[in-house]
């Protein structure tokens, strides 16, 4: 099953056939306080770094958080779509809490975006769902509700039935368009929180065989060597069944992990990505060299 | 199911429910020019180095294999044996393909082995399987006969059932001290190779619920970045049911992906132990820099 995502220009596709997808997290102003100060002066210049480094770190497509205390976020959102959009031709995830939020990135968006995201709840489904199907674009659909973030893979799963009969339904969103979060909880907090997670992608695998996302750097949270977590967990989930992720696509390590998964799970063909990949870090290794820069 | 090894005054113990074994790869001559002119020549002095490293670098266990062109394999494993278990407590795998030069590795070693390798060969069980039961060790099987190394992983696990009915049947083998290698061979030969290995282990965990063990810098052959490839490809094993690699102990990426997946697949109780290589690490780093070494 492929979620195709675009830009004005470029497409990009989810799928277990398909290399993993790289979602970058960085332009998310939380726990970044100069970023939130900047954004509450309405100053989004520090957006153009975030997009430089996660577009050369290897991001496929990427997030984008607005979310400010005491700032317009709607506002916020409206201007940075069209200012990122001038920088990059990767596709973006419209991410917030507020339904106005997403309402005003998806309106001035250009191409197929990512909503980021929707609950099992009926309220949030009934007020989030309409807006994609609006503007067809697709949705991460989170599996907690009003009573719970359930630890139960099981019961993630019953919550996953709920949310894609709902969306497909009573919203008539095409499956595909349906991205699942498992949930990612950190392993600082339950040391059986990442195999519960790796256990509800193998159900929703089964059961459904969309495609999935979650947040990569919660698993690591308030650990050391963070990257190392994440590039071990991340390769474990990859061969469950998760497709994508908003991660760190800063982290040389954490990509070359995923790059990894990609070559010995075979979405890799000839190792052909692995090899031309390793060329061009020999050759930009070298031109430094020559000029002298390291 | 626990596989216990021993040295005289060590157990280790490997197990799904139990850290990662590591088995220090390196005391071996292929490949190695220098270590081969020089076993040619009785001379043994390189292993301590081997040694060294390997436990330094986290193994568990230590592979000795003295598999020398124009050497005496027997004697050298007479001397290397008693040497190596002067210079560490870790238990160690007996690796040759000579009947005579495991006999006579068996012969002096202090403890319970493992014994690497039967294949499922009638002649080579028939051979092996009672020196195995003769000294009380371990033994490392591969799916492999007479007529070929299968693709096939369904095919593997026909000659898994082979082994572990020979062995337990005729030669009253413990079947917990058999430990399964599911055969792993490189990603740049074929992209399809690791994924036959992992489906391998998870029919074999399904069935058997053995311990298994490989060699892991096998997948990385003739590819660039090795490490890193391994580093993703054992996380993966290890969450279908590897319990065990004979891998390069001395690099830190290696080592620290498998700990991480012990922490990700709950085998680090509270983190304990990924906190504290973290801590001595920390400790280490800074004892180097007050002594200027770094």
């Amino acid at each position: 099953m492929h979620t195709i995502l675009s830009s004005a220009t470029t497409t990009v596709r989810i799928g277990d056939d398909q290399p993993f997808a790289i979602i970058g997290e960085r332009i998310n102003p939380t726990g970044r306080k100069i970023f939130q100060q900047q954004l509450r002066a309405g100053d989004l210049s520090r957006v153009e770094i975030d997009v430089k480094e996660q577009v050369a770190g290897g991001a496929m497509l990427l997030d984008v958080n607005m979310g400010t205390p005491l700032a317009d976020e709607a506002e916020l959102m409206r201007q940075a779509v069209p200012l990122i959009q001038g920088l990059t031709d990767l596709p973006l995830v419209i991410d917030s809490s507020i339904i106005e939020v997403l309402d005003a990135g998806l309106a001035v968006y250009q191409g197929k975006a990512l909503v980021n995201s929707v609950t099992a709840e009926d309220e949030r489904m009934d007020a989030i769902l309409p807006i994609v199907k609006k503007y067809g674009a697709a949705v991460i659909g989170l599996p907690n509700d009003e009573e719970e973030i359930p630890e139960d893979p099981a019961r993630r799963l019953e919550l996953v039935r709920k949310l894609i009969g709902t969306a497909t339904g009573k919203y008539k969103i095409p499956v595909e368009d349906i991205v699942i979060d498992p949930l990612a909880m950190p392993v600082g907090a339950d040391t059986l929180h990442p195999s519960r997670t790796i256990e509800t992608i193998a159900l929703i695998k089964a059961e459904f065989g969309v495609n999935m996302t979650l947040g990569a750097s919660n698993v690591s949270f308030g650990m050391p060597d963070r990257h190392t977590i994440a590039s071990a967990f991340l390769p474990i989930a990859i061969s469950a069944g998760l497709t994508s992720a908003i991660m760190d696509a800063r982290s040389p390590q954490i990509v070359r992990a995923v790059k990894a998964a990609d070559l010995v799970l075979n979405r890799d063909e000839w190792g052909a990505n692995w090899i031309s990949a390793h060329r061009a870090a020999q050759k930009a290794a070298a031109e430094a060299q020559a000029q002298g820069t390291t």
